[in-house]
């Protein structure tokens, strides 16, 4: 349906749009991956807010362009914190990703992840565990498109490749380096980057694809740079942040 | 009134003081900001403490020789610890700062802002727009210097160009570079080194402009390094760690 | 009792089976240390997970291979947290390992320490300080024994020489390098590195001392990359990533 060419200018375009309006996203997010995911959202030119105190999260998602919701500590503060903010992303017509990390190991978490997808999220990110845990299914591509048409969101299936479908249309990203894998928040920063596209393109299948496929390429980049998975974070960052299309055209693997 | 060469040498006498006598800095800043304030002051030779437990929070200040008090994420464990701070350093005769953090965007935030700040901080550090909204009034050198005399107290005014003033006296510090507005909470690490700074020169605006010093010319030490936002993040701490008498000479710019 | 040699292979085994067999460390751990932990274990091929919250503590403990706990942020939830940590951690009959962080600036968190130890961790990690502060003694090899004997435990007694005992089995280890002290939650990633060891390896004094050396040599060849304590960070999550069996043997320093 889309050649990798036309992709990768997708994808650059994108990329273009969050450098110059500079969207907000704000992250509820686990306390290990805020700063990583900060640091992300920053080096691709978006602005990245923090807070969950529950006086606060409704003026901060208010004024934001996108919000990130990530179960990777699941306490009440944060269960509160997001309950708040996606009530305020629904009233403002913002789109959110919600990012059910870790839900096949509690219980609570995968109940309280059921309610989120239910209450009409622009993206759900996940991987094969999680997709089976919340599907009650085995996890592949058509897993997925069944799950993403039944719920009405795009669903991003990530490991080695990234599958990203809304139910009708799908695509499969084959780019990426295993180091990804050995980063804590790393798949937590790529979700906040889904965020920051959603923000800048209102098709949200190719705003997703769009940040998986320039986040994966990123990884590639930087792999050829760093000494081990130390070095390898910052120079994700350092890929990220110069990414251009000629790099994007090159290198991007869709099928 | 000042020549940068007699201000860089105040400058590195400072982060002299600072790598003797190891002063320790509690910090209470919020937990995107924790990790990168901690070892940006290990690397100035000062110690950081973090703890916002309302059972600990006092031994932990009257103990301590400065106090960094940062609203990056607002919640009650922080305000109620941030209370608790400020009685202990006012009762031990402590320098504190205050960091309101995006006070713009959250009127409880602000309010609170307004309380610490009519409580005798040694210094408030912001950004035009807090700065803005704390006053009331536009963000520039003289409404700086009036907010200062005002309060009794030494206003950081960070940008491009960083002011120093106490009212009376006032300093503009061009040093710094782009990379450091990529990288979350580096500004907050600033804030901590002007602590650190705080507890080892009691002349509160030179203290102050010490730090700012040495951190502008830190960056751009760093920038001379990196490949992007990434590995800045990693060089401005090294930089800050290796940075002499001679460098901040060559480099100071002031007026 | 052990040539270098032999202890080197034994290093070089645990990390060899840690590789292969991925245990998942649950950490308690302060806000500070989290990432740094995590990336650390995730470097070492081991799989971190960091949550505290009541809900979810039960079954994450349940299904993991070892338990840190650290008391560097020390509030009512990490301190509950902890309790329903170690009573699951007791009922599977996992090893966990207490790393009493800053006991001597805080009766409070002193007085919790002494309970944990008295609870029959399989090893407590600690600098000098915490060692006097917890034993009432003074803080040498000799009351390092005397406490692991006395408290049917492992001591890993940290500093410029690291001394391993069981009370009757004694080491030091000479590996390391003062880098390490320049950045934070270095000491706490290297106790969540002993506990993946003592998740491959049942003798726990054997555990403690692999992963102690193995994180000693890290630290010396981070510090051939390194240009300050910024980069060393990252150079130290590379070099355990990378580290092998004849840089071991060439390397480790016990007597």
């Amino acid at each position: 349906m889309h050649a990798p060419i036309e992709l990768a200018n997708v994808a650059a375009d994108v990329l273009a749009r969050i450098r110059e309006r500079a969207p907000r996203v704000h992250c509820i997010t686990n306390s290990v991956a805020q700063q990583y995911t900060a640091n992300m959202l920053l080096a691709a030119g978006a602005v990245p807010s923090m807070t969950i105190s529950p006086d606060e999260i409704g003026p901060f998602v208010a004024g934001a362009n996108a919000v990130l919701v990530n179960l990777g500590t699941f306490d009440r503060e944060r269960k509160s914190a997001i309950e708040s903010a996606v009530a305020m992303a629904a009233d403002k017509g913002l789109p959110w990703l919600v990012d059910p990390v870790f839900i096949e190991r509690s219980p609570a978490r995968a109940e309280f992840a059921r309610v989120l997808v239910a209450s009409h999220p622009a993206v759900v990110r996940l991987n094969h565990a999680e997709l089976a845990t919340l599907s009650g299914d085995k996890a592949d591509g058509e897993s997925a498109a069944r799950f993403a048409e039944g719920h009405a969101t795009i669903v991003a299936l990530t490991g080695d490749i990234d599958t990203v479908t809304d139910g009708r249309r799908g695509i499969a990203i084959a780019n990426g380096h295993p180091l990804m894998g050995m980063v804590t928040a790393m798949g937590c920063a790529g979700a906040a980057l889904v965020c920051a596209a959603l923000a800048v393109e209102s098709d949200r299948w190719l705003a997703t694809l769009a940040a998986l496929a320039a986040f994966g390429v990123a990884g590639e980049l930087a792999a050829q740079r760093a000494h081990g998975p130390g070095s390898f974070a910052a120079a994700m960052i350092d890929a990220l942040h110069g990414l251009d299309r000629g790099t994007l055209r090159s290198r991007l693997k869709v099928s």
